[in-house]
């Protein structure tokens, strides 16, 4: 090390002195394939010639982007919070002026631009709070149970900072699914925990066995100190909805085993599938009665991101906590007022989620009509995405019951997993770089969510509009077949 | 510890077993008094009975909710970005549609809904990079070099996550002013870094000398690897402007001793005093010629939040580095990926803020005449606090040259310092509670921001409107009076 370059000698921050934990962080969903998939745009844009002429982003969730269009009432009242003289604009349904001036009435010196209370606006929290209510049957929920977050992302970084501690074979353990959304496996390697991993069942569509946990749990406890169990319902990147008797389980095996669970709940109306219903871990919980509901500590997520409304740009969500220790909770309260506030148009948005339009008022049959024509679309691509790619052989997808994604295993032959070896890459990098380079199709290899050893996978989003989609998958079916060939 | 409450066997996360960094973090600017100024705010509402009918908070630059009102120009472009159809609509003028046009084609499906790229907006960072270039008489910019950010905060803890690294007596230090705005002093605890501090000279306005920073290091050098010097100015809590021989000081410092710079400009444009003036770092450091010029590492922090807009709820910001090594860059555009991007409504402000009506376009009167007209009256409000408050025996108020704060040094009898210590309470946190209770004035004490041994300070922002202020003066001076008979 004392021969450095000259460079590195200039430099106070180099990779050699920064913070190794950063080092560590890696983040699939934005990776090298989509860094990839610019620089094509742009030389596409540059007149480079390819064999497409398009990119076609399918590995983020982000719904806008590829062409949903918002909800109308909530953007009439975002634009009237924004510029409150359009509260006088006949243009403007009354249901939609309540909203903004209940919302800027929360609001210091009644403007948006305000900081809010760092917990996030008080009328927001109750509001939120009476949504939880309502969506589990009475469950009381409290509002300063409420934290309103920087997208659901924040939130969940959030409370795995709080959750770690100890040092070597007392280090905090937390368990997450593979595969996973790597926000989680991100949080934990820069925070310096220790990431245990519990399997998904991918012959039982992606259902999460409750003995797969206990002998993840048992593994973790030979090196560190597993405190935490999160799991993602409906999943990302699998897509399944986990069943009423399977969330008992995993409560059961919290209580049990003395884990603090974190239930990522953002894509709790993203649910298709015939016989599937969304179950919140607190409803359970509740339901399962006091020996359980006084005692589990749980955090849930949720965001305005995804859903029927995909509000990804405005970083709003929120997180209820159940049963935290109230020190600890103040401890919370002090860490979020560093940053002071979370977004205050993204708060704004969560509210009208929580508080859409009811029944009588006047923009109740819009919503309806459009929530409906998204969700359903939705549910039309999650169908066809699952029966195109099961005509392929070499690819088997699951159903995708719920959320945003499909994540087909795929057999790849011998020769070509000794050639992405050679490159030092994934077998299914390898995979998702050609399919990219030949078709313009951007998809995130399994590898990024963590997947069982030797096999591979893909997530493609169900998010391109129909006719796209339709597009897409006839030309990953395509050259999934080429690819054999050439690699048989 | 093995004789613990059952309360505490019961839970998984508690005070004993969280994150330990966690529970050093300190932010008086929402601490202890604000909370009890909540309380008493709700007093006020319940009936209860106080010598006073409102609180008046001074403890938060948080400028709208002082009754600041926006950029009209701002809040049309936003509530055209948030509803499009706004774009048809004759009351909005065509430099404002032609700004909101702008963003929308900058955003996924035109959509502020959809996430941005993690670093921002390509267009607003293009536009970032022509403002610096402008504000700094030429010297160039690099939009790949601007990460939009959620407020400065953001920005902040970001670099300074990238540069905590080491253990025991090399574990990295950072050297922050004392006073210092608590974010800072917040951020260290949380990533467990070394404060180190360097105290500002309150004599001489609260200049910074270089010969304190000299002591400063060379005392730290014995503990610890300081690695990072950070400045603000105009300075929070301090509200002074530093020359640009100061700037230039600092820098020469910086470059011979090794250290990573992080200037914190958030008030760029709030220097009230007579003969003073913004210098940016980046600008400084380009004028001392290319031996430090392409030399020094350099992140400066810019927001919303402050100045003459003080759109503090929609999170904006960005920081540009400088001489950044480019794998550390590589390493913090995808750490900032992780969080997904930072919230949209707030990029597409940064972007008004540098990109405001130009002359000849039809919104630019009105925007020089609010500018202006917030400025100005700022600027009014800085002379009159430091005025006032220099009236009153035992209180010394240095000139509010820049920023929205004064931080006046209290002479306190020895009976009152004897009563606190009593109490387990800072002084000037038995004065400011005292303060809080019989007048409803909300302050911050000074020993919230760091301050010299046996001195106390208050902060008290310059934000109420002048009427207001005026009154908040005389109640302080009155109190003081009061406090300073009761225990001599
Ligand atoms: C399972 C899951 N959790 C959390 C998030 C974070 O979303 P946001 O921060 O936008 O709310 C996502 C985003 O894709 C997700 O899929
Ligand atoms: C010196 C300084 N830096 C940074 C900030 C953070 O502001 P924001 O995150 O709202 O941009 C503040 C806020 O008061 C400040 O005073």
């Amino acid at each position: 090390k004392s021969h450095q370059t000259n460079q590195c000698v200039c430099k106070v921050l180099t990779v050699d002195t920064m913070n190794s934990c950063v080092k560590k962080v890696e983040y699939a969903v934005r990776g090298p394939i989509v860094l990839r998939a610019v620089q094509i745009e742009k030389e596409l844009k540059e007149g480079v010639q390819k064999p497409f002429s398009e990119v076609i982003k399918a590995n983020i969730g982000d719904a806008h982007a590829m062409g949903q269009q918002p909800i109308t009432f909530f953007r009439q009242v975002l634009a009237m919070c924004s510029y409150p003289e359009l509260l006088d604009d006949d243009r403007f349904p009354e249901d939609a002026k309540g909203r903004a001036r209940r919302i800027l009435q929360g609001c210091g010196g009644q403007s948006i631009g305000a900081y809010s209370a760092s917990q996030g606006i008080e009328c927001v929290r109750q509001d939120v709070a009476r949504y939880v209510e309502r969506r589990d049957g009475g469950v009381p929920s409290d509002p300063d149970n409420i934290y309103l977050t920087t997208g659901a992302s924040d939130g969940i970084v959030t409370m795995l900072k709080l959750l770690v501690a100890g040092e070597g074979r007392s280090r905090t353990g937390v368990m997450i699914s593979i595969p996973q959304y790597p926000l989680y496996s991100a949080a934990l390697a820069e925070l310096g925990a220790v990431q245990v991993n519990y399997f998904l069942n991918e012959e039982r569509c992606w259902s999460l066995d409750v003995s797969e946990l206990r002998r993840a749990l048992a593994d973790a406890r030979r090196h560190c100190n597993p405190r935490a169990l999160c799991i993602i319902n409906p999943g990302n990147p699998t897509g399944q909805v986990q069943s009423r008797q399977c969330i008992e389980d995993v409560i059961r095996f919290a209580a049990k085993e003395r884990l603090f669970l974190m239930a990522d709940e953002v894509y709790q109306d993203n649910v298709y599938a015939e016989g599937c219903e969304f179950h919140s871990f607190k409803k359970v919980l509740f339901e399962m009665g006091p020996e359980f509901s006084s005692t589990v500590e749980l955090a849930s997520f949720h965001s305005t991101s995804k859903c029927y409304m995909g509000e990804c740009g405005f970083r709003g969500g929120y997180m209820e906590v159940v049963n935290m220790d109230p020190e600890v909770k103040a401890q919370l309260t002090k860490l979020v007022s560093v940053r002071l506030c979370p977004p205050v148009p993204g708060q704004a948005l969560m509210d009208l989620v929580v508080n859409p339009p009811q029944p009588g008022e006047p923009s109740y049959s819009t919503f309806i009509r459009e929530r409906k024509a998204t969700l359903s679309s939705l549910a039309e691509r999650a169908r066809l995405t699952e029966q195109i790619l099961n005509t392929v052989p070499g690819i088997a997808c699951n159903p995708v019951q719920g959320a945003m994604y499909s994540f087909p295993r795929v057999t790849l032959p011998a020769r070509a997993i000794r050639e992405a070896e050679e490159r030092g890459q994934a077998p299914d990098m390898f995979y998702c770089m050609k399919l990219l380079e030949e078709t313009g199709i951007c998809l995130v290899p399994g590898s990024g969510f963590g997947q069982r050893d030797g096999t591979f996978h893909f997530r493609m989003t169900i998010l391109p509009p129909t006719d796209k989609l339709k597009i897409l998958l006839s030309k990953v079916k395509d050259f999934h077949q080429r690819f054999i060939q050439q690699y048989s």
